[in-house]
């Protein structure tokens, strides 16, 4: 492309500070460096993840900086050395990278990858510890690796995930975050046997993820849990089978769990990042076995705590990220199940806007009735 | 036997209140009702959970009662329905039962059994919910099912284990409890592989059983923590590779672990008791995959916490009782791996004393040089 070698000027949603409105500026985007690639961003979609950040709760975030980090996307231009994607590629950028040559990779037991998390973590690239944008000259700080709410940013190539050139790109941005995190906690984290009794924290994107995951794996009753009961109609298109509102009841969550499944539940996840959530997911968990995933991100110094007891009789702490699923190994593999309509995708995006929306886009996240809102970056 | 259906007039060490001394009685103890079995205690040895309950600290503690719970004995007469055991078996009476009836023990998931577990929690036969234990007719508590402080006790033949009637019951007694609660945590709760880096907090019976048991399944390095440094000397006939005092470094022994193993252990085990230790078994394990199982027994009302974070990125929490063994169909394969020197059992008795000897076989435990002390209680 014309572009390519080439600093390139496009839009972007700047957040400067915490909590104030995100600025749509035209940022400058630096040439990808050796082992880095740019893309081209067609759809984002937004999480809380990056509402988290941008709330200025997060004691990694850093400000000015570009977040958003579920997209897809078409490479631009690739830096040297990077010989497994060309200008063109349909790609799915990933937060959690995967090098295939570093401890985490090698050792088989985990999707963490530790080859760029010093730099992602700390807003920058690599290769020099710097950003590729910048706004009249000044940087501006990365997210998660990513920072899809720009028309185009710079990643590492082990971030990106190489997908079928025939998914459609404004579904699919979806397999970047949320939607992978749930069918990833039920399959490959806590490993859902047909039959399982399943309780679901939090009726989100994630938690309606786990639902079907857990629907998929044979689950025999899922129970979703939420305060919102008008989640509930939503919830059944998902797999979820019984509702439980927390404020229907005086006694704690976890004892009316108990209760209702004849000791407990074999398999719990938290969608909400709550820590006292966190703990009535677990202690709702049959003794013996029940195993209890964290999937949701709490506030900074916040801490889970619970009566050793819990564990000593059998019960198994865990938590995952991204759904334990290897990004450039995997995400393509998910995107394919959802061409052939073995996953849902098109049932999570309740809204669509463009970039210029962001904030409209944000301020809807909020309310119940939205799942996921897609972006659309460019005319 | 001449006792056969009769009551039976014996001596025990009774726990009259918490903390003061044990005394030694003239204990009756009423013959066996249906699905119980009244056992000839040869040896017992004493354990910490003796020692927690007799202090008082166990809130479900209950006095008065006879105290013990690992110990060898030979069966002396058998309730009503009771087919598979007969008077002269040689037995290890277990707190864990295991009807091979209930939800936990169908499961295929756990050693947990469900069965007499409200009777031997109130300290009471399930049959009649009463004791078969009495002085001058005022009834006397059973303790954990078991009760082995006394020359004669019943128990229910869901928690008795018929072993190889060569075995030296001086010795087995302690496959009643430590010894298979350390190796089990590895084999069974942990499942440590190859090359695995272990660490282990408190290098008492059950820490030294878990080095044997790492040792046996083939760990690299296996790190022993200990704020007495006189036990590294011992700890290496079990297995222990490295020593590492808390009390010779100003930073937090799980950050010391975490530098001296390149990221962390791949298993670690807490075998105190301690919640503070609890924490930082969990937070030296490796990023990704690290496991932490809790086995010590934790003072009533204490709680574990951690940051949601390390569970987040891969870290898993467990707990184990009894080592995950269960105990009617395991006991009798450790007596056979005993027999064939497969694990020891001889090195961890550091002293032999009688049943009389009881309260100063108690301040011995508290001493550092003493594992298990072993009471003969017959002449």
């Amino acid at each position: 492309m014309a572009t390519q070698g080439q600093v390139v000027t496009c839009k972007a949603a700047v957040a400067y500070e915490p909590s104030k409105p995100l600025v749509i500026e035209d940022v400058q985007v630096a040439p990808p460096q050796a082992g880095e690639v740019r893309i081209k961003i067609l759809f984002t979609a937004l999480c809380h993840t990056d509402a988290y950040t941008w709330s200025g709760k997060d004691p990694e975030g850093l400000f000015p900086c570009i977040l958003g980090h579920e997209a897809a996307v078409i490479v631009e231009s690739v830096g040297e050395g990077v010989t497994e994607l060309q200008p063109g590629d349909h790609v799915i950028p990933c937060y959690q990278a995967e090098c295939r040559e570093c401890k985490f990779c090698k050792s088989g037991k985990t999707n963490l990858c530790g080859k760029v998390r010093t730099a992602t973590g700390a807003g920058v690239m690599m290769n020099d510890r710097k950003s590729r944008f910048s706004v009249n000259g000044k940087p501006i700080y990365h997210f998660m690796g990513t920072s899809t709410f720009s028309q185009y940013t710079v990643v590492h190539d082990v971030s990106v995930a190489k997908v079928d050139p025939q998914a459609p790109l404004d579904k699919v941005c979806l397999l970047g975050c949320g939607v992978p995190t749930g069918l990833g906690a039920v399959w490959n984290t806590a490993k859902v046997e047909p039959g399982s009794i399943v309780a679901i924290f939090g009726l989100g994107t994630v938690g309606l993820a786990v639902a079907e995951g857990a629907k998929s794996a044979g689950a025999s009753r899922i129970i979703g849990v939420d305060i919102d009961s008008k989640k509930y109609d939503i919830a059944k298109n998902f797999g979820v089978t019984e509702f439980v509102n927390p404020k229907d009841y005086d006694k704690p969550i976890q004892q009316i769990l108990v209760d209702l499944t004849d000791g407990g539940v074999d398999y719990s996840f938290e969608c909400i990042g709550n820590v006292s959530v966190m703990r009535a997911a677990l202690e709702c968990c049959h003794k013996g076995w029940g195993t209890s995933v964290i999937i949701g991100v709490a506030a900074s110094g916040q801490e889970i705590s619970t009566r050793p007891f819990q564990l000593v009789t059998g019960r198994v702490w865990k938590g995952t990220a991204f759904g334990g699923f290897k990004s450039r190994s995997q995400v393509p593999w998910l995107v394919d199940k959802y061409m052939k309509k073995e996953i849902k995708i098109d049932e999570y995006i309740t809204h669509n806007l463009t970039l210029g929306d962001i904030n409209k886009a944000f301020d809807l996240m909020h309310e119940g009735g939205c799942l996921r809102c897609v972006l659309k970056l460019h005319e």
